[in-house]
């Protein structure tokens, strides 16, 4: 599903603009971190965030990435949230904060409440 | 209501990434090109194009930006499309085509499509 031309805008380290919508319809758009497996895309929040209770009501969601190096190449990516798998020690967030080169000096305080939103495309757009 | 501290995210020329409704709920979210001029954010789009049937049938829209330069310094705006503007004469096309340093060599061909999406934000959210 996703074109090799622009295969890179997942690989690379870049972040991801998550619209999810809010009880009642209202979307929110906001920068996140992400990965891809070639099959689904996975972000990190925790489940006292909006973002968790958002997706928790509502599971279609949609992100835009640009490429900051030529930014009129982008990525669309419209799909649904699988599941949320817990991630109480942050493992998941530890491996992103690895890919984006955050430098950490331990679980981040919210470890415990640590969640992954595993994401499948349905549909793509790209120019 | 945008706080000082972020404001250049809206007077640079950085890109967008605009999260608007399809009919049904889906969200959509791509990367535009705007204007701030103090009150309102302005779009360009065309009436041919799925984003004008989306805002004409559900205005409520929400956009994200974050500093090329600082990735984890962004804005989000939430709000809606107050009123589309016609632009048959590319007019605001081309204001963002100088402002995004893109070089024209007459109008565009869609020029008798352009519309202006006039969007008045209603809530932020910023780090």
């Amino acid at each position: 599903m996703i074109p090799d031309s622009h295969l890179d805008l997942l690989t690379r380290p870049l972040f991801a603009h998550l619209a999810t919508l809010r009880p009642g319809g209202m979307p929110q758009v906001n920068p996140m971190w992400f990965t891809w497996d070639g099959t689904h895309l996975r972000f990190t929040t925790t489940t006292t965030r909006r973002k968790h209770r958002n997706v928790t009501a509502e599971p279609r969601v949609a992100m835009s990435i640009n490429d900051p190096d030529e930014p009129y190449r982008y990525l669309e990516i419209r799909g649904q949230v699988e599941r949320i798998d817990a991630d109480p020690g942050a493992t998941f967030f530890g491996e992103l904060a690895r890919r984006y080169a955050l430098a950490m000096d331990g679980p981040p305080g919210d470890a415990a409440d640590r969640v992954v939103l595993v994401v499948r495309p349905d549909a793509v757009s790209y120019q």
